[in-house]
């Protein structure tokens, strides 16, 4: 049965996909309301899928122009494989029609979630977290499917179907990131593209229509609402379930790779009842386990009561969640200890070789799981309605504009304390029990709830929508009250969501800046070097430089918003008596060319750096390994600040939108009760303003920006793994020196032990034979041992000694 | 005289301080008008003075505090000499001297300035530009005396005045740390202090003031309006002063570290004519002749033409201050080439030893010059009138405060990509010139003209407070049109002057950095250690939380302020009448204590952390070479984050404040003019007083943290070079093995050259011994080198072969 082990989350990935289909069929089979509420669905759908078959003409061109890069990257560098190409194209695929199923889902759910809340909420939950559920599994289980696929055909196509080396293995997996890389350049341009989307619709509508025409939000005669309803599933449904599917992807892929490298640490091979890979699979199982327990978990969420309110809905969310944390906890604790050796080796930079218990590897999943869990109580405090941080910015909204922004920003750079200490924490904790393995399994299991977050992430928006249609199709009040209470619960979901995305982002970073290390064979990244020093400050500076790129972004597609509403004010007669009917998809159109455009910038920023200081260098013939190291300490600059400005800038977002809206029901300023249209609400929209791209646009692009440039820098690894140097190396070059150590007094048992590297296609792997004797006759061994040769599969074979080590 | 190089400093300081004193009595003979406006002057003059004891009082305690627990430190740790305690008082005590000579002669300048104005403004320059003068000379001059005079006490004291080994000259300069220490101790309180007092009085002043009493700026009547001219030199002439006195030591005690450890890399003495220790004075020699250079350029500052506008000021202080950095790069070429050995050996981490041309070292010096002066046109591009971010600013004011903030939040953010490309590239071209010396060198010769510099900065709040003067003092109109001209420059060159102060921390945050890394005897910082990274998040974070803290205190000063304004316009009668008179001086009080007390908590998050880091892990056993790299990944992760930072937050308050100032000419958005009072205007006051705490408290703090950082990490340094654990260590004790290459033909000619490492009281030393033969030689020469004792001066002496190099 171990032995199909292989297989398990193939066919997990397989059920969450059936489950998947069969919640789709039954959300499409609920009653999808009638006359003005089917046509603005109908709108919103349409405008989601012109912002979709936008996206995927220009994501073609740059899969295409990417693909044709990587061509010929493997045919000049031989340590890289063509295949990376099929897999980078596949990535992308599977990630962009995991967005399509989300899209679409959500902007079906919307309309048949405001039709149930006409009856009662806990229909409405049941629909539209039924949406959201669809969405959940369609990227858990795409995701795994995919990764896990790629995995066994590559295994099969490079090994045989069976453990030969660690370089094998190396090979695999240089190939298999191809995956991840397509599956985050799609994230790029959903989370980034779709970030600037959905603002510049909300900005471009609430300017000309709130502001100047004074208007509801909402109002069916603004010709930017459709397309800010239709913002709010590709910012929120597809931008977020994009980069949870990369980062998925590639946690998983990041712990394979240090699990192979447990693996040479252990000698070169093992024997388990997996082949020998168990240490491989076991985060692929981790995943698929999760799709299981997603399913269960999601299953745990509803309601009986009419009458709830929001404790109610959000309790029953919780509920789900915590089950499925708790469930991947022993889950997790049963595939350690069944699928890694009782105890492993694990090179510890510096300290040598350590034994390592699977117990220790368990305890630093649990580390992942405490992680995941204490960021979104961090994002709470930081965001949430009625709490300490949240009430100051309102008191201090009494003051004017100024005070308030001071007050929303100081908020949002303070929460970066105990989130940072949270990290730095986990990062110490996880390699404390387990190494970098420990690391990236922490973050695998994390992420193996992502199903079951992204399903309480969409169902937000979702709901969102339901209240919009709700009130474009003119509904009775008490529609909106419902969807409202589920719009309210999305908004703190939407918060701790963020803070779950950064930290799984900013995990995968780490678990993928350990895998870049191993991958290049430097010998860790030292920033007393000055060049590496310097690209350390340059990488602290790419995310500052990035926000801002696309909160600019933001101003200018809303500025292009802005005029066509002006226009069509003016020039369709009758629209602001309703008879005139707005042109909502040129809006829509205006949104989705403006965001795709925008985007460009800051995505060559991304992706450009790195190339840069991979390349040019490379160029004036510098050595291979210094810039290794140099785009290391690039690499841990981004990730460092591109974490810090995600949590300032996603919870100032948060606490300044709350700000805004404690004022709905009213709040206490110096002892008098202020409502909305005071001046201190006028003040907390201006905070909420800045907020906007800061939470939607800006904040979440930086998980984008860390992941893909670690896994760029992983790309370019095997380039850089000193291989270049080797091209005009003859056929199994060996070179051996043996040192021996001289004692003064001739004593008689002597024993030595070589530890020696055998580089093959720029993969090494090292091996330690003993010798023991006198001292003579270990020389005499050492001496013999110089003139063997070393029998290594591969062409390129070369040898050094690395240390040896004599005792008496 | 060559000999007598070691006092040239101490020469130049004086006759600095001749010049100050000169130069003091000049300004003081002029007339200091009369009636209301000395009577005004009297009461900012008392007001600054208040501040000032305030201050010393809490400074007393506080070095107080510290001089015991470095006491208590020096005792515990063998390695540490009291004497420390001895430069550290003195360091605070000279610093807090020069703050105290900036602050009175800034108070008694700005009347006689108001007065010069009533006739002519060559004039007014003249006597503004005069006190600038003696604080910039005051500054630079004592801190070259204070650090020559003990650099000589220890070096006689420690050395006996000749070089014996630079394991002694390490501890005459480890000793010599405290006093940079004590002078970055005043630099926190003046700097952190200084900026919350100043804004607290300014925005307290401007909401009761201007918003609620509707009365202008600097009007008499104004309870607040004393604290908020005190406040000028408070945050912009004593923290500006103390920051700068602090680099200024720290840049040029780091480059004396580096130049002993040059002299290390060259066997461990050189011969030269300035007794073997030509590259530990040089830094110091440039410094000294920085200060004559300086008053060679305050001197072409000045101006003919009384119809002179801004332009024309600016050119005047631009004649100045570029003749000044030409006249540095000339004395750099002079003294490099006189000072240093023609061709030196240097250390390059992981390159080995480099020989390094002393030309190569003067373009060091370059690359700080240069820095210097990019860094002010970067800053001047993205916060000066009429420069395109400014522009954009101003038209995005248009669609309200919010789109204000965002663009000025945006233009910040920008602004750290030609920064820090030009520092990154600042660092990597010094290193690649002359290793860290080559960093530390450019930092000394950038900092130079300190005096220079500090004068043309001075001079702007003077003037400032020149026409607060008038104002108040209800002088004619072309008074306050003149003194407007003067302020208007003092603007900008306070803006670049910032952009001078993070550049200078910066570069010796890197320079300290260096130094510490060298202090510790560490390999490098690995930050692919988990634990290193994980600090190196920490270190990230300290920069963000830190802003925010300054900002809330900033918030909470000055609603105390407001409620004491508010309490005096009630309770005092006829005070709007002009009929009652204002309680000045109780605003003041409020001011003064208020900063005090806010700035504990920053002080304390900045001194707490690495103490933390250093001591916990000792506490529980982990091993002092590992705490060293974490607290070097500390380090670093505070330099890049807290410059960053600095950037963001000084470049977007400048930009925001100008945006708000180019209303009072008035400026075109799309296509009308728009003036002050216009809601554009108004938006853009919003702006300013989100960016005042920006620039003039979180912003500017930003510098001290980071080398006060960086400072503690060099006084911790020496308790963590792996000392405690030789505390049990036998005398004189020497282990050596020797490894030996055994070759499998035995051909003739080898020679081995064995490389080896003693440590004597924790410094360590390496030095190379050769040996030539045929291999059986060679190998009885290794073996009887085995038994030989290395004699080295000092009680412990612990050796280690690190490589024995064998060829044939």
């Amino acid at each position: 049965m171990e032995s199909l082990m292989i297989y398990m989350p193939i066919a997990m990935a397989v059920l969450g996909l059936i489950y998947m289909g069969v919640k789709r069929s039954w959300v499409m089979k609920q009653n999808a309301g009638d006359g003005k509420m089917k046509e603005i669905s109908d709108y919103i759908y349409e405008g989601a899928l012109a912002f979709l078959s936008a996206e995927y003409k220009l994501l073609s061109i740059f899969v295409i122009v990417v693909s044709v890069l990587l061509a010929v990257v493997s045919f000049v560098v031989p340590t890289t494989h063509w295949l990376i190409v099929v897999s980078f194209i596949f990535g992308a695929i599977f990630s962009a029609f995991a967005g399509n199923i989300g899209m679409k889902i959500a902007t079906k759910t919307n309309v048949r979630t405001t039709q149930a809340a006409r009856t009662s909420l806990p229909n409405a939950l049941k629909i539209s977290f039924g949406g959201g559920t669809v969405m959940g599994l369609g990227v858990a289980g795409l995701a795994v499917l995919g990764l896990t696929t790629f995995f066994i055909v590559f295994f099969q196509f490079f090994m045989g179907g069976v453990w030969t080396s660690t370089m094998d293995m190396t090979i695999v997996l240089e190939t298999l990131a191809g995956f991840s890389l397509g599956a985050e350049s799609i994230a790029l341009f959903a989370r980034v593209g779709g970030g600037i989307y959905t603002k510049a619709a909300d900005v471009g509508a609430d300017l000309v229509g709130k502001v100047e025409a004074g208007i509801p939000e909402d109002d069916p005669r603004n010709p930017a609402t459709i397309a800010d309803n239709v913002g709010d599933n590709v910012g929120d449904v597809a931008g977020m379930g994009a980069d949870l599917f990369g980062s998925y992807v590639a946690t998983v892929l990041a712990a394979m790779v240090l699990g192979n490298y447990v693996i040479k640490d252990m000698g070169g091979s093992i024997t388990d009842a997996f082949g020998g890979i168990g240490p491989i699979l076991l985060p692929m199982a981790i995943a698929g386990a999760g799709i299981v327990i997603s399913i269960i978990g999601t299953m745990l969420v509803k309601i009986k009561n009419n009458e709830a309110k929001e404790a109610q809905v959000m309790g029953a969310l919780n509920v789900g969640n915590w089950t499925s944390i708790i469930l991947v906890a022993v889950s997790c604790y049963a595939l350690v200890t069944w699928m890694l050796p009782e105890t492993m080796k694990m090179e510890f930079f510096g300290e040598g070789l350590q034994e390592i218990s699977s117990l220790r590897v368990f305890l630093a999943t649990l580390v992942g799981l405490v992680v995941g869990a204490v960021i979104s109580s961090v994002t709470e405090y930081y965001t949430g309605l009625g709490k300490k941080p949240i009430l100051k910015i309102v008191q201090q909204s009494s003051t004017g504009a100024g005070t308030n922004i001071i007050a929303g920003l100081a908020t949002g750079m303070i929460s970066t304390f105990p989130s940072v200490l949270l990290f730095a924490g986990a990062i110490w904790a996880s390699y404390a029990f387990a190494g970098f393995y420990g690391v990236a399994l922490a973050a695998s299991a994390m992420m193996a709830t992502t199903a079951m977050q992204l399903a309480i992430d969409a169902f937000g928006p979702i709901s969102d929508n339901a209240g919009g249609i709700a009130e474009m199709s003119e509904q009775e009040p008490i529609v909106r009250e419902r969807t409202d209470i589920l719009d309210s619960v999305g908004n703190t979901t939407a918060a701790t969501g963020k803070g779950f995305a950064i930290a799984s982002a900013a995990l995968t970073s780490l678990a993928l800046f350990a895998a870049y290390v191993t991958f290049t064979g430097i010998d860790g990244i030292n920033i007393f070097k000055a060049p590496v020093l310097s690209m350390l400050f340059v990488g602290g500076m790419v995310p500052v430089v990035f926000s801002a790129l696309a909160m600019n972004a933001v101003g200018k597609a809303a500025m292009e918003m802005v005029q066509e509403v002006r226009r069509q004010f003016k020039a369709i007669p009758g629209i602001m008596e309703g008879t005139g009917k707005p042109e909502y998809d040129k809006c829509v159109a205006i949104s989705t060319q403006a965001s795709l455009k925008e985007m460009m910038l800051p995505g060559l920023l991304t992706i450009g750096f790195p190339l840069l200081i991979a390349f040019v260098p490379m160029i004036f013939g510098m050595n291979s390994l210094a810039i290794a190291e140099m785009l290391g300490g690039y690499m841990a600059g981004v990730t460092v600040s591109g974490v810090l400005w995600a949590i300032f800038q996603n919870n100032a977002g948060g606490a300044w939108d709350n700000a805004k809206k404690s004022f709905e029901a009213g709040v206490e300023i110096n002892g008098q009760m202020t409502y909305k249209g005071s001046d201190a609400h006028k003040a907390a929209v201006t905070g909420d303003t800045v907020g906007d791209p800061f939470k939607d646009t800006s904040g979440p692009s930086m998980n984008i920006l860390i992941k893909l440039t670690c896994l760029i820098g992983l790309v370019i690894a095997p380039i850089l793994g000193g291989h270049t140097e080797d091209e005009g190396m003859a056929l199994n070059t060996q070179t051996k020196e043996i040192m021996v150590n001289l004692d003064i007094d001739n004593s008689d048992e002597a024993n030595a032990t070589v530890t020696y590297t055998t580089t093959v296609d720029g993969i090494s792997e090292t091996e330690e034979v003993t010798f023991e004797g006198t001292q003579e006759e270990v020389e005499e061994q050492l001496k013999a041992f110089e003139n063997t040769t070393i029998d290594k599969k591969g062409t390129k074979t070369e040898v050094t000694i690395e240390k040896v080590d004599i005792r008496k």
